[in-house]
């Protein structure tokens, strides 16, 4: 085989990315895969769009079925996107003994079990090393690397936008609604609707599969706790500068007494924290391991380039295996890991309270909390007037706990707000 | 195969800690290997001593050959360190077909190739992920998920003794002397010759082997240029710090205009670099690439569980490639790189001055950077009655000018001495 002839699923950014990179470095490419690496038909919406120099418009077409069944594809790159028309390629491809690179976060978080049971079942390869935190090596490294040891936590800034837009906020002290719409002027959040990115949910499909990999089991989307940065406001990111936190979004997968957390929301982390430093749209995932101990990668987690670029690593290495016609690692799923309820997980909290300024509020808000089970670690009072805002970190409690305790604050008498809880997370053991 | 059987060549301390995890783990890693992994035999050089709980006195042996020959043994693990002996037991252990997992940096750094092409011939695997930074995955990015791209710079934070060191001097303003002398009690550095480390000889075999996987060169480590931190000082410091530098010493390995420069020294790196706040012991690489863009890896570089955890990541994957009957990807050398020699470098510099505290000095300085082809960037000059410091950051200049440039310095009229000359990093393009 002199040649690995690749059909390419999608041609926009990702695509036409990995495209020029092949065109750049394909001598070298090809050195390393053992065969030269070469896009030979493209499926695209549309025809006639201009693609530039380096897409030869005659191996276009806009039949992608044709391609996954055609037995002059060697290996098929899916970056169209989308879950049910990808999702279907994908099989068709598959059970035609074609190995599969995708990018498609949302649908390896959702069908990647079944997905991969298919590429097992056919004895061909499913890679998915650009879903993950764009050209971060993240999942080689969790299947590979550290396939000799224990991970106990994966902590991801897996989302850019809302990165860049706590960024903003923690260094200009600006609004959410004031970052937002310049960060849609600029192209880093969609418009109208940014909640993909803001939402939370493109970062719980990145964390259901940091934690499929990190736990040996089969991880999915809707197991995934999910919480925006929708709510997080100038105040809170000030009182966390003041407390020496600043506030991510996160996702968290961690495993304590033999259940999983799985969940993505606003997070204190200690200023010191290697997370706390990086800014505005790059990623990063921090694994704690027994043996391996605390590591971080660190990178851009989209773009065209970026993300090609991993797309290319994995084709890469499924061209090396189809030329000793192997398959590489399979997913380890036999630990089947129990996702632990969001009410049971145990972990620090911050409360911000609107309160009257006046005598008796602290200790009616203290005897709530105690009420509650939930213990107080640092307070924080500061009056502007007859009212004053009260912020409190708590100690390790339980969600269903500081829940009830929020609930009850709400008519403790001199409360006339609970005006944000987030989660704190300052300890280096896995909630 | 239900069992792979592991001849372990050394039980110090990362052999005990590779021990130690299998130990723990054992289970979920031979789910994802596809076979339980046992250590069998164990060559030690003290058979008396004692060893612990976890290793069994009865497969221990003093006759290291027995077991590389052994047809018992399906793969052989080197973490005895030292060249000679080593060497010649991997190479044994290779040609008699055994795939050969090993942490041995200066080997791998000196005698790579020849090892690499005995192992190619052989048709077995030689993986050493643990010879640099520890247990941060490094190795199989850059020869795997990086394969698809074209990296034009690496930047390694790859000692964590003098890292350590020069963590503490900048944290507390201690002089070089001082921080050794506690690193060597705390047991950081070696007593009581700690060149190994301090003069930078365990970093250059580290960027060595990192330099040959970047560029697809066979680069030994006779071929890097090396410089200690011995001679930076409190004074140094201090001045890079309202400078906004930091400084660390990195291991750079870059390629300009078709050669790779490839040099161990101490170096001023911006503070806002992500290596500028990688403190005490920790290492870390950062990869710039055409496409992926800037990545940064991160974690412990030493240790017994940590190595242990990178010996025991490619031990799964040489036992999912014995399964298969196969062997991993070859290191590509096929571009065979030539070495610039370190006088055609271009890079800044930092240039600190003893000079009379009088009018005229200046000028003559200035008068003598210019004879030489050296632009000045920055000065900075403070006196302290008769005599003054000057510091110098320069433009981009070549080596071999500013070598000339420091001779000239040191006969220029007002200057007392040359007290040090450092490089600067401060632009993202490689120099």
């Amino acid at each position: 085989m002199d040649t690995i002839r690749i059909g390419l699923l999608g041609c926009g950014t990702v695509g036409s990315g990995m495209v020029s990179i092949l065109d750049r470095a394909g001598d070298d490419i090809a050195a390393r895969a053992g065969a030269r690496l070469a896009v030979t038909r493209i499926a695209v919406r549309d025809l006639e769009r201009d693609r530039g120099p380096s897409i030869d418009p005659s191996i276009l077409t806009d039949d992608a079925d044709s391609i996954v069944t055609d037995d002059d594809i060697d290996l098929v790159v899916e970056v169209m996107g989308g879950r049910e028309r990808a999702g279907a390629l994908i099989r068709t491809a598959l059970r035609n003994g074609k190995p599969v690179v995708t990018a498609n976060k949302q649908l390896i978080a959702h069908e990647g079990p079944d997905l991969l049971a298919i590429a097992a079942e056919a004895g061909v390869d499913l890679m998915y090393e650009a879903a993950v935190a764009g050209a971060i090596p993240i999942i080689r490294p969790l299947k590979e690397s550290l396939a000799g040891d224990h991970i106990r936590r994966v902590i991801g800034i897996l989302n850019g936008t809302t990165n860049y837009i706590l960024t903003r906020m923690t260094e200009e002290g600006a609004s959410y609604d004031d970052v937002l719409a310049e960060a849609q002027d600029l192209g880093y959040a969609e418009k109208p609707d940014p909640s993909a990115d803001t939402g939370g949910h493109d970062a719980a499909a990145k964390t259901a599969i940091l934690a499929s990999l990190a736990f040996d089991s089969a991880v999915t989307d809707p197991q995934v706790h999910r919480e925006g940065i929708e709510r997080v406001t100038a105040t809170d990111i000030e009182v966390a500068r003041r407390l020496g936190y600043v506030i991510k979004l996160v996702g968290i997968a961690s495993e304590v007494d033999g259940r999983i957390a799985v969940r993505v929301h606003p997070t204190f982390l200690p200023d010191t924290h290697p997370l706390a430093s990086v800014r505005l749209a790059f990623n990063a995932v921090f694994v704690e391991a027994d043996g391996a101990g605390e590591l971080m990668f660190y990178g851009p987690g989209a773009g065209g380039e970026p993300t090609g670029s991993a797309v290319l690593g994995d084709v890469v290495d499924v061209a090396r295996n189809l030329l000793n016609t192997v398959r590489g690692p399979i997913e380890s799923t036999h630990r089947a890991v129990e996702v632990r309820p969001m009410e049971d997980l145990t972990t620090q909290y911050y409360v911000l309270l609107d309160v009257d300024d006046r005598s008796g509020v602290l200790a009616a808000v203290a005897a709530t909390f105690g009420d509650h089970d939930v213990s107080i670690a640092q307070v924080w009072q500061e009056g502007t007037g007859d009212r004053a805002q009260l912020v409190l970190i708590t100690h390790r409690a339980l969600e269903s706990n500081l829940r009830a305790c929020t609930e009850a604050l709400a008519s403790t008498d001199g409360v006339r707000a609970v005006a944000n809880v987030l989660r704190v997370e300052s300890e280096a053991r896995p909630t």
